[in-house]
């Protein structure tokens, strides 16, 4: 209602959907569609169904007051926080899915977990009727399934992906990382180190993808406690495993650590 | 594009979305959008994503230049006319699906029509962007299961369903009906009439819904060359066949008769 009333006054709209607990990488988006629209909306919706049965969706950590004050700072205009009984009244039965692309990578050991995403970010769209929309390259996979289902289904709505933002020691900035004990915390570390490893190796000319392969899971593998998910090379538009080091690469990886599920990817 | 412009200057859009080789039906939506909306947008388009590999879509009837000719009389402000390739490019991925309404009915022998339907629907309602949007109650599953999408989408989209016009002794018009010769043209005429006898039944106080059935299907039974799909009195809302003969029914069959799949359905 609030965002057609403002598109029929002509307004433009930015939109971050987020599932709160927000750091600095969340901000970054916030401070972008800032800039970007005469209306910023932000949502704060912990998504139920792009949690698998076994995953972390009762315990993913929440701290509204915390959000908000960090939100005060950027004069957003509408933060929307629905609840999960007004986002899925009971008989809900619609779903939106991308073939392939959710399969890969994330999707080998989430397998419902793009759908949810997809579902819940064409009603977002929907509700909040965005101009623009802001994601973040951690989820580099999510961000191109959202970007796809977007132009497939003609959303009008330019979406972006900002770089993904790291603590002073590298590690990617996650909501989940709040689930990491000092030690574990630590450990995490080597996942960025191993990504930075293969930049380097491919830096000094080294052609053999599974030797960097090999040499980024012995890196790993150097800290037991990190149940390492995969490790891929691969175009950044597809999410294929390359046969070869040329063109636009992305190098990506997810791993389980204690309780908590983290990604993290570059570009090279 | 132009939708944009036209919501952005607090313009009502009505949107009658068809397949084409126009009837008085197809007529009747674009009245009603006529009267709802400031604008009205008809589109066009015979969506392969909707037929299964056996069916109809390379000989669906098209006569572009009649279409045009009836729609002048209407004062229409866009008549939208993708083509396939448009609509699907090379790499087309998503897809938006209803679960449980969309296997019932129809839905058993054409498995992956209504996701077909859905999809294009919900891609046409981004472009379109309608406030309005009709359809004909012919088919009332298209029309549930396009209205649950809306809803659990939360597509800003008010969607009205219109009567059944009929040909002067009966028949449900549709494009399809053109398949016809004179000979099944005129047997086509009993699943009208088994829908009314049904009704009658029911006047007349037969509670036995088996006993019913049985009657139409003996009644169609009478034209050897029809094969009925399905006929089955069920919950207008649910699409469950119902037990008991009390409240709303949907009474509705489908059968093929030569080349042409017909539907037909009355609410009691």
């Amino acid at each position: 209602m609030f965002s057609s009333k403002a598109k029929a006054r002509g307004k433009t709209i930015a939109f971050v959907p987020t599932m709160g607990f927000l750091h600095e990488g969340h901000l970054s988006l916030v401070e972008a569609a800032r800039k970007k629209a005469e209306i910023v909306v932000v949502s704060i919706f912990v998504n139920p169904i792009q949690f698998g049965p076994n995953e972390d969706f009762n315990r993913y950590p929440k701290d509204l007051n915390h959000d908000k004050n960090l939100l005060s700072n950027y004069d957003i205009d509408v933060l929307f926080m629905p609840e999960a009984r007004q986002m899925y009244p009971e008989g809900f039965k619609t779903s939106v899915e991308v073939a392939d692309l959710s399969k890969k990578m994330c999707g080998r050991n989430r397998p419902e977990h793009f759908k949810g995403v997809v579902t819940v970010v064409a009603k977002l769209f929907n509700i909040v009727k965005p101009d623009f929309a802001f994601f973040g390259e951690k989820d580099h996979q999510q961000l191109l399934i959202i970007k796809k289902m977007a132009k497939d289904l003609s959303f009008d709505i330019k979406i972006f992906g900002l770089p993904i933002v790291r603590e002073f020691d590298g590690l990617a900035m996650s909501s989940r990382n709040k689930y990491l004990n000092e030690k574990q915390r630590k450990s995490a570390l080597v996942l960025y180190r191993a990504l930075m490893l293969a930049k380097e190796e491919i830096d000094n000319g080294e052609k053999d993808i599974q030797k960097i392969l090999l040499r980024m899971r012995s890196l790993i593998g150097t800290e037991p406690t990190i149940r390492l998910d995969y490790v891929v090379i691969a175009d950044p538009d597809t999410l294929e495993e390359v046969k070869t080091l040329k063109g636009r690469l992305l190098i990506a990886l997810a791993a389980q650590l204690g309780p908590a599920r983290l990604i993290d990817n570059i570009h090279y």
